[in-house]
């Protein structure tokens, strides 16, 4: 394994250009990458010869539908592996991802506050190692490690601000990515786990081709990730998309973050689980009566709604409603093409916010003439924070990024 | 003058990074050049004597503070012109701006709905002869006019939909550029009008080397010109920046725009007015009593609020921390720097709202212990509008863009 916290980047804008037009079009030949990426022939040539030395890439197949028969070429299986973990409020969850966003290895542990944060990524490298050695991967193929986790944050460090969503944990100012490279030897990337998700997303296929697009990530928290012509916007400070910190009720209750009306309060699964147990408790009908009130989580309530139980799905709509409602003015004032919904309760619930998000779009967005916005589930289904987070090393590493261009201004 | 609707843009990105060093640098070398841009000495010589024979810099005075005197470069005074027109519901307002931001000469001219578009239109054209004329400047070093006015709208094409804050005028698609750029025989751009006055910031001196800000304009309606990695960023359809239209109050009143307790019904300098009158119709105590009722406007508001009237300063104080609020929201999704306060009530009341919005970002945003976000007043005033709409002429043509270094990428 490869030692230091940071990872190496491709250095050509090219190649990054090139490697991502095989692994979008997966079986595409070298005359198809350079019309698809405005490249020459010759470039095109030079960089799939390096890709094919490199092991990234492989020849597969012949298509012979052209003038002359074309060599298909497609992202070699298992010439690369990145872990992502999601550090939530409950639960860590690891996948182990290959290059081409195949999930070779999963697992999850509870953690609880009690650990601490070194007990929390001391359970990670564990877990890391354990992924490696059931999928019998060449330990020199992994590259990284990505880390995605509730903000505040410093992304470029890997430091853990005191996270809201972790609230009680008592973290403060962890060196994350420091801490965790010390452990495993390998390089770290941290990132806000909506971010990271939003960048999960591209890298497994959803939301290709779209250039400003929100990834609505709710877990035990709520936050967008935000891609802005074509990369991941992570603000000045790297804390962009604190959607469950947007104020929708001006006269609402104070929230824990020192703000008023915060949409979080009004759409969490907290908030969801709450609502429920208390009309229970006042004796409302439902087909949940018969589960002990401190046995009702948000699994069930979700199980109910699908299963027709009309209170639960009050609940989930109201919820749907509240999130659809800053949904709208995000997309107002960003004018997206498109919004993902994902991370664990969107992987059970989501089909309900889907329907409230896109009749709220349809119907109150200022553009709602001018132009539809697509709402969709994320591709990644359950495993949506932790293949973020692994993408987020592959991207990192793969993605090509106007930064390395050099380009300068200082206007 | 020329003709043709589309601005010819600068071929070279670094002749757009060279120009704009000279342009905020006012007075700086070649050696300097290549410092801040990190260009070769070469290009930057090359690149001079190309914006030299263009007639675009001057050579104008030694610096011999180094140890080889230094010959300065400035943008030459009068080398090219824009006009900006701003198009808001009472009025026209059009300034005549050199390339180094200097305003040469203004009009402005009321309007009324009766008009219509094309009458609108007559009218900017005939105030752009009158200000050429009146400067005695070269038609022919005159570039464009720009046109700033409230959406939702095509900045590509230059279509301007129903217009939300003209609501009553009853304009439906028309062609700006096409109309406009017919009758004066000269390239003409269209944008939003906050988007333009974001624009113009930059131009004539402010937001300098800020990555990501927001300016928030304020006149008859409300919205957000944003600037994302030192770009504006208009958004999918164009449309980008609609703060007027987040919703802040869950339960508050329909909006226009069919949306709820929309922002700009709590702030906007209509509502600021029709409270203080109501308040005065109610016989509460005011240094506005003497004024009749029906001649009681924002300016007349934002007086007595000055000059020490609690009422009038009541009204205002209210819709700042309104707009504070809504503030809040945009700087959380978008993790800002910077926050410009500007456009015609800005240019008034901006001190009011300044001390609210800035006290609000100070306690309630989520990442205030990591950053403290800036709030400035405008430094274009008055002018904010017409000078943005100047601005977006010179910005076409000759700021470096990412987008003619054709970079691809299809992820």
């Amino acid at each position: 394994m490869r030692s230091g916290t940071n990872l190496p980047r491709v250095r050509d804008y090219n190649q990054g250009v090139v490697l991502e037009a095989i692994r979008v079009g997966d079986g595409v030949s070298r005359v198809e990458i350079a019309e698809n990426t405005g490249l020459t022939a010759q470039t095109v040539s030079n960089i799939v010869r390096r890709l094919l030395e490199e092991e990234l890439v492989i020849e597969d197949g012949v298509d012979p539908s052209g003038r002359k028969p074309r060599v298909k070429l497609r992202i070699k299986p298992g010439s690369r592996y990145a872990i992502g973990a999601l550090i939530d409020r409950d639960e860590t969850s690891l996948v182990l991802m290959d290059l081409d966003g195949r999930i070779v290895g999963r697992e999850s542990r509870t953690v609880d506050q009690q650990q601490g944060a070194q007990g929390v990524l001391d359970q990670i490298a564990e877990a890391t190692k354990s992924l490696v050695q059931a999928a019998k991967i060449d330990p020199s193929r992994l590259l990284g490690v990505g880390l995605g986790c509730p903000g505040p944050m410093d992304h470029d460090q890997g430091i853990l601000y005191e996270p809201l969503d972790l609230f009680g944990w008592n973290w403060h100012e962890v060196a994350l990515k420091q801490d965790l490279a010390g452990r495993i030897g390998l390089p770290v990337i941290v990132d806000n786990d909506a971010t990271a998700a939003a960048v999960g997303e591209r890298w497994v296929g959803g939301a290709q081709g779209v250039r400003n697009f929100a990834y609505i990530f709710m877990s035990i928290g709520l936050g967008a990730g935000i891609f802005i012509e074509n990369q991941p916007y992570r603000g000045d400070t790297t804390n962009a998309g604190e959607l469950g910190h947007m104020t929708i009720d001006i006269d609402g209750p104070l929230c824990f973050c020192g703000n008023r009306g915060c949409l979080e309060t009004y759409c969490s699964p907290n908030r969801i689980v709450n609502a429920v147990r208390l009309r229970l408790e006042h004796g409302e009908k439902s087909s949940l009566t018969d589960i002990p009130l401190n046995r009702i989580d948000l699994t069930a309530v979700t199980s109910a709604a699908l299963a027709g139980d009309s209170l639960a799905m009050e609940e989930l709509r109201y919820s749907a409603r509240m999130l659809a409602t800053g949904i709208i003015n995000m997309a107002s004032l960003l004018d997206l093409k498109l919004i993902v919904l994902g991370g664990t309760h969107m992987a059970e619930a989501g089909p309900i916010y889907k329907e409230e998000v896109e009749q709220a779009l349809n119907k109150r967005l200022l553009t709602r003439n001018l132009q539809k916005v697509c709402v969709e589930l994320s591709v990644a289904g359950k495993d949506a924070g932790a293949v973020g987070a692994a993408a987020l090393v592959m991207h990192e590493i793969f993605a090509p990024r106007l930064a390395e261009l050099n380009v300068v201004s200082q206007f």
